[in-house]
């Protein structure tokens, strides 16, 4: 079984996304989990660019890692500066790890209009840095910036650009499509005769502009190289790195490939979302592989023949990847769920059109006020027995009232007082809390926690809010989504308005009922 | 130079997205954005399974479309059922359409533990469904379904159901991965082989399982295929089908192929837009070509770049595809774009290292508490006014105050009052509004309208919220970004706190702010 090396820049090329930006503390975190999931390089970022990069590696190193080397990144040195006195090269002496990425140019244009230094000059500093590193004991892996448009533009050049790097004891050759616009027969063909002059083992590392970024590193893999490089979920600057999450599953699921076990495999979903969590980046439902959607089915005819037979509408097993199966609620999902969703409430349907069209027109009808119940079946559950009169009031709602001031000084306050009835008894409660919502939350506990004791066990775990139509500007309608917990289970509930206030409301009260409900079961 | 015809199934497999439910209002006005981009064939639905998809074919009947054919989509008929008598092509007939897409099963597997019927007689529905279509004049486009899983399980049996098609007369045969889990080299091999027994035009048809579909489709493009199937956006069911959007932009730009025109291709962008905001998803950053980041550059090094050559980290010229070059405002962006920032604000600074390193500092401070100001360039001009001492108050605002109450009906009212004062002028004002955020809009402006006047020709343009911790359940804190315009301009202003109403008041305040010291200069 052929080896693959895997590569992860999400520290360095990840932090280039649009919208992330990570503490020192986050990349330590980031840089565990990737270690969990058994990367085998952990790029941890450029210390000549950076003061909290260099942090960074001095917190490292007293880590103990299961088999990750950290790397250190950074460029060739200066046109005519002889590494020694170049600072850059020298943080990356100072960032103390065992092996150092350097990258340098291959594309003729660059060394032209970005360096404006001689082609001649270009080779040189490759040449001396890698030399330089190699000398202080470094393992050094070689970055060819824009290798594929180099060898385009020039191949010879660009292929001198990889002798000087391999001549000078660079241990790995990565060949860049930095402004990955490459298609994957361009990669191909390149690689093809890249391999037939060099024998130092290649890398790839791909970005997505032209949305090949994963097909283009699999391409690459097909055709001998050894060593992978990527980002988790694919973050980086534009259009992304190439996702290693969905290489990853691709290398060992597609090709076979030897590089993380079996068991860690099964970490690669949890992994993906971590990292999302982490960059503050809301996860793609449709990413391939580890996304919340994908295994998950909607259309009724897929429905169907999943229930005889899961390889019909699936490419691989999900829990693989520890992942899962999902059915979708939705008026695509035709009887076979609708019935399946019945039975599962004990609503004692017969298995007739009068109920099914029932329950079908019902979501219709709230699916176009904007609720969808894909990740909120509480709220089902609760809309289905409201409409079959199975359902019923554990409290009576007389009213709310929110109020948020704030002062000259600044200063914010959130009260909210509730007014409800339980078993006639009137009661009457009044509390603060972060922001409006929030406070809702701890008057409507106050009200009914003597009532319903349980309650004290369920928290709140997820609070989304998702502007509907957001052209309407602050008239818009949002739809809330909260999931919660208690011991044992975990149900999400949502809520519709154009008042912020009364979606979340909805959402609030849908949680509570749904547990109420669930433990008098 | 070879032509490549688009077949778009946003409005079919579209819509079995997570999260997608289109009205036939929605399908109506997405057919004509799609006809205004030049796609040659839009499936408009599956009228067998879905009434709304026949009142979608009923309606687009009586409207002028400038070159697309509208193809109905269903599946062959059933086993040992004459086609006459098979609902589901009768219902093909009514849809009424020129052209008329007709799913079979290439699979083994399928034929066996979802058809349940025999080979045999899956070639027999497979021929006598086309050709019953075909004596009504129909043009007909075969898709065969798990095309690829049934060539690897069983190829001569794959084989055989095309050549069923093709000799009852089928126009166009698609090869589908409809589980979306092939990689690139078995699509190349497997088309090669096809190719060599049969001269029929081929399509591609692509899932995105192993988040190849776009490669696979451009490859299967290059094997020889001349019909691309697709969705915008790359919606559907689970992963999602092949990228329209990012194949036509690959065709064009990459491949050189006939597909749609040069002026055309200039939409790309916009349509992409367009059809995620009726499809009330979010458009990704990160999205290939028409993605908001698509062209938008973070890192130090590459801005430095782009101003001397913009082809150093641009695959294509942006407006190509009628996107746009962005620099982003980050900690990371370096002295350069800092300086640049400076210099339009025209806050006089000289080039030194204390003003940069203030700005720097200040950035970083706020990305730390949530602030973003990618998108916020309005509330980034504001801070570093004040921060420099540039910035002259408006209004002083004493407080406000907003109450939100449910009553026992139901009924939810909001209303703000804000106290504040202009030039020593008390204002004391009040206003009900569609949610407390509304009602603030609505009271701050009551407010200041008599002294700005030109507050009444700028409007809100859009309002998005973002929790940004989401596990803090209700007291998370959240983050508001308002995009609000007038007659000549567009700014984005940012605002975060725990609660929803303080962070709305910030995006709010630094969007009027914005404006009027806009309006001064």
């Amino acid at each position: 079984m052929r080896k693959v090396e895997l590569y992860d820049t999400t520290l360095r090329d990840g932090a280039q996304s649009e919208g992330i930006s990570y503490s020192v503390q986050d990349k330590l975190k980031i840089a565990h989990k990737l270690d969990d999931l058994g990367i085998h390089y952990i790029e941890g970022g450029w210390p000549g660019s950076n003061p909290k990069d260099m942090e960074f590696f001095r917190l490292i190193r007293r880590k103990r890692l299961k088999q990750a080397k950290i790397c250190a990144f950074g460029s060739t040195t200066r046109a005519r500066l002889s590494p020694a006195k170049d600072k850059n090269i020298q943080s990356l002496l100072k960032a103390n790890t065992e092996v150092v990425t350097i990258f340098g140019k291959s594309w003729d244009l660059h060394v032209k209009y970005v360096l404006k230094t001689s082609l001649d000059e270009n080779l040189n500093m490759i040449f001396s840095s890698i030399n330089y590193l190699k000398k202080r004991k470094r393992k050094v892996i070689y970055d060819a910036e824009h290798f594929f448009n180099g060898a385009l533009d020039n191949f010879d050049y660009a292929m001198n650009t990889l002798i000087a790097a391999a001549e000078a004891g660079a241990d790995i050759l990565v060949l860049c499509d930095t402004n990955g616009g490459m298609i994957t027969s361009s990669v191909v063909d390149i690689i093809r005769d890249v391999r037939t002059r060099l024998s130092v083992p290649l890398g790839i590392h791909a970005h997505n502009d032209s949305g090949m970024a994963v097909a283009n590193s699999i391409a690459a893999v097909e055709e001998g190289c050894s060593h992978l490089q990527g980002t988790m979920n694919g973050y980086g600057e534009r259009c992304g790195n190439a996702d290693l999450t969905v290489s990853i599953a691709n290398l060992k699921l597609k090709l076979g490939m030897e590089c993380i076990s079996k068991a860690n495999l099964e970490k690669l979903t949890e992994t993906s979302h971590y990292v999302a969590e982490l960059s503050n980046m809301r996860h793609n439902n449709n990413h391939p592989y580890v996304g919340e959607s994908a295994f998950a089915h909607k259309a009724g005819v897929h429905i169907n023949a999943m229930v005889k037979h899961p390889l019909t509408y699936e490419h691989v097993r999900p829990e693989l990847v520890g992942n899962a199966r999902r059915f979708l609620l939705s008026e695509l999902s035709g009887r076979t769920l609708i019935m399946l969703k019945a039975k599962q409430l004990k609503l004692g349907f017969k298995k007739d059109a009068v109920h099914t069209k029932k329950i079908l027109k019902l979501l219709q009808d709230m699916e176009h006020q904007g609720y969808q119940f894909e990740a909120a079946e509480g709220s089902f559950d609760l809309m289905i027995k409201k409409a079959f009169k199975k359902y019923e009031r554990f409290f009576d709602l007389q009213g709310f009232r929110v109020i948020i001031e704030k002062n000259e000084q600044g200063e914010v306050v959130s009260e909210a007082a509730i007014k409800l009835k339980v078993d006639n008894i009137d009661k009457y409660t009044v509390a603060e809390g972060d922001g409006p919502v929030n406070a809702l939350d701890s008057a409507i506990r106050k009200a009914l926690l003597e009532f319903y004791p349980a309650l004290a066990k369920m928290h709140l775990t997820d609070f989304k809010v998702r502007v509907l139509d957001e052209k309407a500007g602050t008239a818009a309608k949002v739809r809330v989504l909260i999931q919660s917990q208690d011991a044992k289970d975990s149900w999400g509930t949502v809520g519709v308005s154009e008042n912020i206030i009364e979606a979340s409301w909805q959402a609030l009260i849908d949680s509570i009922e749904y547990k109420l409900i669930k433990d008098k079961r």
